[in-house]
């Protein structure tokens, strides 16, 4: 999870030296403590990009691929905020930059379901307008979030012929149907795939085998009850998502997986779910907070899985900055939650 | 939208003479007062269930029909009750019930999507463990409820082999397959359609093709975004669902649609989505109510469409009330709202 609250009004520019820092403790204060004002902000430099590569467990030997995803995607929301992109279309580049890395669980190199095939959710959530679009067990395009900004981009243009109300979440083939009806190209199923996820299908499907083997000849049903809770968990990661503020101040937040290793085909996860997989609101006159985080600093992200990669970057920042969150030490994944913070201090809108 | 609160441990027994009253205004109390406590109730005769055939337009020359399924469903829950299901079980069977006449929409008789296929969502949650199960844009299973019901069953029974997480939303086609793994047979798609259905399609496809006619030549976009409100929302109903408290207070609650008419293929409504269909919650120590429903009567209706047709029953009744809810005269559908409801004292569960 990765979320923010802006302060509509009081946006002030960052300068922020969190690289590589990896604070020992949840909401680890000297590192808060280390954000500065800058003093010589032009006007008009605002806008932020909060991303993240998934939560799970991250190898030691790929933490650099990581750094090196979020870094990208956060320059990619940056380079189309700087161009005077609203908050919801760069808040789908950075995704699509996330999704078409090899190494993360959304787009390219998904884990593969029960059959073998990849079949993504997705959804995009416009802060200004509060519309959203979604995808769910989707084959055979390349970047499921483009499918799901596209249907919120329709829905937001009003009524269909006939008085028809425009969809806002569609699943498997269909989905698949409109995307390319809307010049969205397809993409093979099997140039989707990776060696890595390809391996770990088969990896994967020899230990259920073996499992439905032992079982054999016992109570079938007790025995598959008492297989250990993470044996096709490890390794894996869950979701990509980014939250963005743009020049105006609006926000937007995008999320991007693969699902589950091994799941039932048709499965949909909560990356598709409405209210589940992201949330995006304007401040407005009820509420001067564009999104309502419960923490007393401007952006958080939090987790129970051993690591989550995350990356951010505002649009006066040369490069993204990057970290690799971990549980403590002697904690257990799944019992423990860790949650860690950042300030961003943007230029006013109205400076 | 239907609903009831009931306060666990002042469940008592039932008589209520509303069939066929039409409240002139929302909550009517002269109605609720009419209410009385019966005197001669055994123990063990409690259980409740609340059924709807649909919000949107019933038509008085088929009332009648709303009425008898919503008898029969009614029906249907409380023989199980007696027979000693729990909540959970009774509600799908009263959705059963809905979902094989050819009236509703729902299962049989289902509105028909851009491809004149029908594909269905619906979902079932169950008070007691708070599981939940949903197949959204199914095709050719005769009761999409059944699915959603065995999908909560087979979670309850917790992971699968080699420490897999059950689903818990499917949809498409691999629902379709799952159902059919899990023993419920398939139903061709021409026998789910009826030559209602079939000649509603037939007019909206004339319709539509009417509309994007007239808009060749002239600026497409700009045409269709004013295209009037219902043109094809008159005569159509939304979605069926039902309400049941059992035996022993547990409640359960689903929900099951059809869709909109000429939908978009892969297109998944609300009566799918988690926390949006159906929502069931046991009373515990923290909250004494079993489902918390913001109104002084023990169960209510709701809709802003042009009427609703329910019906309810206890154990105790020998036959199931019904009411078809209207809009008052002069109100305009999607801007008024009706609420209605009534009272039903069960037998306490410890007498």
């Amino acid at each position: 999870m990765i979320g923010l609250s802006s302060y509509a009004g009081v946006m002030e520019s960052l300068i922020n030296s969190a690289e590589e820092q990896q604070p020992s403790s949840p909401l680890d204060k000297s590192w808060s403590n280390k954000q500065e004002s800058s003093k010589n902000q032009k006007p008009g430099v605002g806008g932020f990009v909060l991303v993240h590569a998934g939560a799970g467990y991250h190898s030691e030997s790929k933490a650099k691929e990581y750094k090196h995803v979020c870094k990208r995607a956060c320059q990619r929301a940056v380079d189309r905020l700087k161009a005077g992109a609203l908050a919801v279309e760069a808040v789908a580049a950075a995704l699509v930059e996330l999704e078409d890395s090899p190494f993360t669980n959304a787009g390219m190199g998904s884990n593969l379901n029960l059959s073998g095939q990849i079949e993504c959710d997705a959804s995009i959530m416009d802060g200004k307008s509060l519309h959203y679009g979604a995808v769910g067990a989707i084959s055979g395009i390349k970047n499921p979030v483009l499918v799901a900004n596209r249907l919120l981009n329709e829905a937001q243009k009003g009524k269909l012929s006939a008085g028809r109300i425009p969809p806002c979440f569609l699943v498997g083939r269909g989905a698949h149907d409109w995307a390319v009806s809307h010049g969205i190209p397809p993409c093979p199923s099997e140039k989707m795939a990776t060696k890595f996820s390809l391996s770990a299908y088969k990896r994967n499907k020899r230990k259920m085998e073996l499992a439905e083997k032992m079982d054999t000849g016992h109570n079938q049903t007790k025995k598959r009850r008492q297989s250990s809770e993470n044996e096709n968990g490890s390794g894996c990661l869950d979701t990509v998502g980014a939250v963005v503020v743009d020049l105006e101040g609006n926000v937007a937040a995008a999320v991007s997986s693969g699902g589950l290793a091994m799941k039932h085909p048709g499965r949909v996860g909560q990356a598709a779910h409405y209210g589940c997989g992201c949330w995006a609101e304007n401040a407005c006159n009820m509420n001067p907070y564009s999104t309502a985080v419960s923490t007393s600093v401007e952006f958080l992200w939090s987790h129970t899985t051993e690591s989550m990669c995350v990356g951010y970057m505002s649009a006066q920042d040369s490069k993204a900055k990057t970290h690799i969150s971990r549980l403590p030490p002697g904690t257990v994944p799944g019992q423990s939650l860790a949650i860690e913070g950042g300030v961003c201090r943007l230029m006013s809108v109205a400076e």
